[in-house]
């Protein structure tokens, strides 16, 4: 589809300067390419080109991989068509803008966000960007994606953040979904406040994220399980107050004990499978919050029997990343070092090579790798 | 338990004054006792004496019926031991109050509320009545209940509230449970908020509340549906705006089409069998609330395979009854008029006809039928 | 300003169609001007031309006048320079749209908001649509207005808000500026609750639309204070249930009895002056809130020595027009009838006329007068 | 009006046991008694005995001087009558308790809050402890209070909090108010929020304790305000991220300049005299929160002629200790260490001495003094 609509813009030779750049571009650069399932190449493809007057191009400075990407090369999201140029995460410098972007110009540097808002339908107006109705998620899925040299961002002004001057701005590519993602699906849903006993499900990359974001809201214990005792003491050293390795251990027996059997004021689902979330609701407090975060892909059983008297809310959330802004505010202020998530560093040409690492994240003992120009 | 408190007492026969309401009673009053599944009888029984300084006696005037006794009828709660005078709804006269009881004197006119609050627990002063260490929901199921002459009320300050004179006595008894039940777990839970799109589903008499309450916050529609068309057209006529008979339509479908494919923004579940909350998963629009009112006996399917992207909310709640002031505003000015919830009247002593009036509900087109003295 | 860039454009005479509307415009069209303190005509105005790709051009189907009008009239705003179109209020059609307009298209029926919002800024992502770093309330006072046959609004996608087919445009166009200020700088801002009593402070065209409004939420109780018998009349039509004449009555003594002493649960300052805002604070109950509509031009006293432990809030607000898409829907759904407020009705060029009988509201027992194509 | 009471009951010589304690108690203890404008004593008193059934006797073991005590000795607070025993904070043991209390017994160590309340008015239902019917600030002040060996506390249920064992009982003091006022009527009112800019006007104990708890919402920058360079030193080392001395700097240029010009998102005042307030009105934010904790005299003047558009809230509160609990929590899980408001310690005979240093803060560098069994 891109492609199709570049070669249609080639027959305005003549367009004035302002749509100049939507002239045919014979530049080329590399890119992580998804070429069906299992298979994928660091190999040459066309620069992005501006398309509307909306978008800008991004020179990549840095970016990430996600686990998503790691679904979409095992084919579990078939609606990714081979061809495409993976990844949602990275900071970068404004190469381009179209003539409609006011919020950035050439040689901004910037957080790209994993969501795409256009800013002006029903729900960009509601804060709900996941479900922007021309955007939401879509880069490195529906449209190209961030690793690569090069990237095309449809609204720029809605969908870009600029970065302070002086910035470690290999701590803010976190900000492009993995900490927003955990404090907007985890800590705000979970409704975290001070004093509260919460517990995260999953020490992955965005149970940290939710482990980090939690303390804004100071809870007093912060009690994470998962099956990887590495993760675990990674946990620790990030502020949980209690671990427990859910394969060695009786989990909710364990949570109940350390909560006097009242079970925990939020649960937060990091994982994604039926398991993790029925022991959420095996712990969760009277009057408590269950946050998913979770991508899921079965149904759970939900035991209405027992908690439809208890006085709970569950919720669920695709990230929105509408926090940017105060997630941002709160990176450069030191309260929060999300550079603690970034385990291994590769130079972007090394792309193959980070994914072999981020795929044995457990042994690599890896949580974020960063692929750096 | 209750019994043996009033032995105990009975040697105090030189106390003073104070407690002199602690001497053994030989009054007897007429109530509804359970004797085990399917046994009932409207028979003598010891008239209830003070226990606790925090009780009250109070003389019934009006009570009802709650679907909730049928379950204890059915056999459906063994918690409920044979003996029991059940009952967890009406108003009467104070008779006699504890001596730490200061809100409310003999001859004072009161709501009884079904949920006893002591007013000191963590969960009392949480708000959480529901969860009170020490109350809860008690009446009528671990301790005896209201459909008698009289009814002991433990931490009648916190437990009664005060009826203004001249009010309509028969319409506050909807204020005991089924209007806070409708309003709180299924209203705000749900978050209705101007201009929404709602569904009701289950027009029973708490589907019928959370109808009335539901237009304290003017949602644009208000979608009802059950499989009894007399209740739908009752809906019709206290505010729905559309009405599903989901026997011989396809609600999901008929729903889906009233709102352009996006769905509702708040689904109460008002039933309590999986059917009916899985329909509640199916109708919620993205950003959307299921608010469950239902008692549930078994757990039920939920759909996070769709439902982890779409940013909803599911909550629970046994009610509070911690808006009872609140909705007894609402009534004093007449911007709702519960007593259209009521549809048969009794006499105290007709216990058994009513019961057998509201049991064959749907044959009678009954909703809430009131017994008086 | 605007004549400079119209001239400036007026080079592209070789520009793609996309740019066709930048041409110099020789049409003229008529329109209310502001030629400085005390003098206004309706005259002849070039028509407006899109400006910017984010503009669209709209023609005026009714308009109304507001208060704010006047008191640019009489020179209280002396930012506001001779040659002025005014007016920021209306209904119309879409003209002509900027090549980055998306949400709209020509002969689309529109509400023009009289807030401009950019839908990009730091404030316009809060929903803080009043402060927007490139709109806010320009219309009519920075830039032209809409008391015109024509008028171009500036980042129209964020701006205007699509009218449904078969709708009551008069009744519209009290949501341009009226119903969301009454209802986001009153209702909500005051928290109006189920059950509440609240007081209504000025019963000119605002604190009807928040006297209309506050009913969303089920007040027990509506005092509506005003000076002016006639509009004391028509609140009580409106939905209120207490009326005072402050000046032949000690209002706040009539307040205190009517809430048994303690005041009201909501103060809604609907005028502007020193004095209807310290009856505000002198009504007001522990735990209320005081909601200031009114623009104020001179400072008041806050008796923080009585106000500093009575757990109040005090808010303020310029109207952000974030709620028109809710209010939309209440009104589609006939749960309020805004056309109430609209007392008078004339042709667009009886504009003089229609001043001069706005200008004597009293006199005339005029709200909002209504002009139309 | 207590020695009426005393008197009445020593009658009852042949009551039950449950009533002995309302026995005539010659017993005597020291006490700081207030004797009129600027006398006091440390004298003895009788010990205080219990009245109600719901009263206990706690015997204290630390107690503290409010900046309110130094107000009543100044005669500030007329209503306060010649015997009267100050002190509203402390921590103690139940030295005895009512025949209705039952979540204390005789031996339990516990938290007296500065608020009494009753648990069961209208007030107390809605969490406004401090406009409870019956209780509210009253120790002290209309009851005998804390320092003194014995204090009576009535509705001990409501108004003590159980102290887990292990505690360190020195920083549990800061809970009785300071903590509470400093988070309540500061942080919580002021909606302080992870990422934003603060600004707290007065640097004595109450603006210390906003400084310590605003914390628990990672607020990215806290600027202090102070005449006291000593105190503006301390306020750095309890987390302030900027200081300013006020009597040397002008204020409201700093922070400007510090903020870029657009002012903080929420001003605590805590001083309470009108340039404080007034200058938390020049510096807040568009849609920022101005928060009083501050005592006032006089009436301040709200510059509602730049206001009215600013969307801003103003908040005041007298102290609830509704949070209480959740404090608490903070503290034991070592979030917060409030022992780093307390300066000076004296023995509790040492009454005089430790008012006069506390009368003497700038001189004497204190913020908090403990006096100790």
């Amino acid at each position: 589809m891109e492609n199709l609509v570049s070669n249609e813009v080639s027959i305005l030779t003549d367009a004035p300067s302002a749509i100049n750049s939507l002239l045919v571009n014979n530049a080329t650069m590399k890119a992580l390419v998804y070429h069906g399932p299992g298979k994928k190449a660091w190999e040459g493809k066309p620069k992005p080109l501006i398309q509307e007057t909306t978008d800008a191009i991004v020179k990549i400075l840095k970016t990430t991989i996600c686990g998503t990407d790691l679904h979409i090369m095992k084919g579990d999201l078939p609606e990714v068509t081979a061809g495409r140029i993976l990844g949602h995460e990275g900071v970068g410098i404004i190469e381009e803008v179209g003539s409609s972007v006011s919020n950035f110009k050439k040689g901004d540097h910037v957080i790209i966000s994993c969501i795409t808002s256009c800013g002006k339908c029903e729900y960009c107006k509601k804060g709900m960007y996941s479900h922007c109705e021309k955007g939401g998620w879509i880069l490195g899925y529906m449209i190209d994606g961030t690793q690569a040299e090069y990237v095309r961002i449809p609204y720029a002004d809605n969908s870009l953040y600029p970065i302070p001057e002086g910035s470690d701005e290999e701590a803010l590519v976190m900000l492009s979904d993995i900490l927003p993602t955990g404090f907007e699906c985890g800590v705000l849903n979970g409704q975290v406040k001070p004093g509260d006993t919460i517990a995260i499900v999953g020490a992955g990359p965005v149970g940290m994220a939710a482990l980090l974001t939690a303390q804004f809201y100071t809870p007093a214990e912060i009690i994470v399980i998962d099956q990887d005792d590495n993760r675990l003491e990674v946990a620790k050293t990030f502020g949980a107050t209690h671990t427990i390795n859910s394969s060695t251990n009786n989990a909710i027996e364990k949570i109940m004990a350390l909560t006097n059997g009242k079970g925990v004021d939020t649960a937060i689902e990091a994982v994604g499978v039926p398991a993790t979330f029925e022991l959420c609701e095996a712990i969760i407090a009277a009057g408590g919050h269950i946050a998913n975060i979770g991508v899921h892909g079965k149904s759970v059983t939900l035991h209405l029997e027992t908690l439809w008297s208890r006085n709970i809310s569950i919720t669920t959330r695709l990230v929105d990343t509408v926090t940017t802004p105060m997630l941002l505010k709160t990176v450069q202020s030191k309260k929060i070092q999300p550079k603690k998530l970034i385990t291994h560093r590769f130079k972007l040409d090394q792309m193959i090579e980070a994914y072999d690492t981020f795929g044995n994240a457990a042994k690599e003992k890896a949580l974020k790798v960063i692929l750096e120009k």
